[in-house]
């Protein structure tokens, strides 16, 4: 049911991937997102080499089926990241935030697949020029880092697909069986998702910042960085409205980066606290309304996705 | 064939709304909209009372089926302007920019159905208590005029669909059948196209405006207005690099407005000067590669449709 080309790529059920989520994405959720029939990707970003591997093995210990790894690439450690990823049994290398050509080569003979994260047509004709083996492209809507080019989801995936030859992956905005099959619609071979999986009960995310998920509506998110360090989305708080409050009485971007900084991810999903660190959430959030496990989350979304096609598929015959 | 619930209501053959727009959407347009099966919807709010007329009269005199008005109610006149549209034969008021509360019995006691556009579930809300019919539900991809809240068709929709019970159609990052497929699968009931129809042989823009879609890529457009006047979304020119640093220099919205204008968009769409008038699109604009008539654009996005959802059919049997 739904087997699409990147099922067969990536060796897996559904095609639904874990979306790299620094503090979040832990051993416990990647191995649930797998074992549930997806593809889980350990939220790297945040860790050190060991704890890349400690987490690694949980995941090794809860699933037997095939997990890959989140690389950011701006880190400078990201060739022994994805070193200890490998030996660590991933299979899928993701890769986002820099260029698709420094690893794509090394990962192959490696003998592992490679995913690369981009927010335009541009960038992802440079992934299929590089030899990636799937494109994720992410709209506006999504959670964490965002596009410069502020591209949705909804205009994005169709104008990528059509400039690509390799499969292409929706990510931003999906979050059960509607924006699932507007995915496939779009013509993408399958969905990344963040913010629903975040508010699991496996997620790695403090309870406080699972809460404040489940509690927000349509608007309670919104981007700060525009102006200089990059766009991010999270949820509205007091920390936003001071990072918003500074972007508009034209604060550097050294002192900005000051103020933002990688604590504030921690002192959300580590310490929970939600008002003054960074709770990463999509504007999908406001559809993410209770805390339930990730296998009720792919089931209830290929159930949802099963009888939607099927609604279509009556309005779409002409004898009706 | 794809006949929904807002088919019966506003007695059309498909789910496919034009757009309100100014010096585009004129008689032409709308006619072509609503011989094609769609419901065609006149972009009176630059129009004078008797251009609107006059306007009304062309439409009439091509199509014998149902069309309707879009009246921004920000427009003082705009009791007189809807008067105006009914006795010119239309059946619908399409209502934005204003309280939906304003008009809508009125609208009713005349005879005809009420449409308004929103860019939130709150507003939405707002809107079914009021009474419409049908809500337009619009994202951030959109051209032209633009919510602060900045969601997007992805994850507006279902979160609107989830809140009414009325009807909802999709606006924004529609122009081909995957887009239509999508809105429906987002929960919509149909869908509202501006920047395709924008680009058709019957548009009411100037030849160059039309070339300028066509011309435009997936990151050509920019949201100006941000900071005070109102955000809207167009093809990045020099109009808008001027306007986007007067933005960030701090311009007052009284001179802000001076510099955009009503006499803009006339610029661009009436005398043809797409580098110092604002031409309106949408992100999908990308995806807008030829001029061709509206009825070759509804026929298209049917026809294509019915491919997708039987290939989503096809991928949803667990039998494959």
């Amino acid at each position: 049911m739904f087997s699409t080309e990147i099922c067969k790529i990536l060796n897996i059920q559904y095609p639904i991937l874990l979306g790299g989520m620094v503090f979040v994405g832990k051993g416990e959720l990647t191995a649930a997102v797998s074992e549930a029939g997806g593809l889980g990707l350990l939220g790297a970003g945040g860790m050190s080499l060991e704890e890349i591997a400690s987490e690694l093995e949980i995941v090794r210990s809860k699933t037997s089926k095939p997990f890959g790894v989140n690389v950011p690439l701006a880190r400078p450690d990201a060739d022994e990241m994805i070193d200890v990823s490998i030996k660590g049994g991933a299979s899928v290398i993701s890769t986002s935030a820099g260029s698709p050509k420094r690893y794509t080569q090394m990962i192959h003979d490696l003998g592992c697949k490679v995913i690369h994260v981009v927010s335009s047509v541009t960038l992802a004709k440079k992934c299929e020029d590089a030899g990636v083996d799937i494109v994720v492209a992410e709209g506006f809507e999504a959670g964490g880092h965002n596009g410069y080019d502020e591209l949705t989801t909804m205009t994005l995936i169709p104008q990528v697909v059509n400039a690509l030859k390799i499969p292409v992956v929706s990510a931003g905005g999906i979050a059960n069986g509607h924006g699932f099959v507007a995915a496939l619609a779009l013509g993408a071979q399958g969905v990344q998702v963040g913010t629903r999986f975040a508010a699991t009960l496996e997620s790695g995310a403090h309870q406080n910042a699972k809460d404040a998920i489940v509690a927000s509506r349509d608007n309670d998110t919104c981007i700060t960085g525009r102006t200089s360090v990059g766009p991010t989305r999270s949820l509205k708080n007091s920390l936003t409205a001071q990072i918003i409050k500074a972007e508009n009485e034209g604060m550097p971007p050294d002192k900005l980066m000051e103020m933002i900084g990688g604590g504030r991810s921690i002192m959300a999903c580590v310490d929970g606290d939600c008002e003054e660190g960074t709770v990463y959430c999509g504007q999908i959030g406001g559809l993410v309304n209770k805390l339930i496990t990730v296998k009720e989350v792919v089931e209830t979304m290929m159930a949802e996705a099963q009888e939607i096609t099927g609604t279509l598929s009556s309005l779409s015959s002409p004898t009706k």
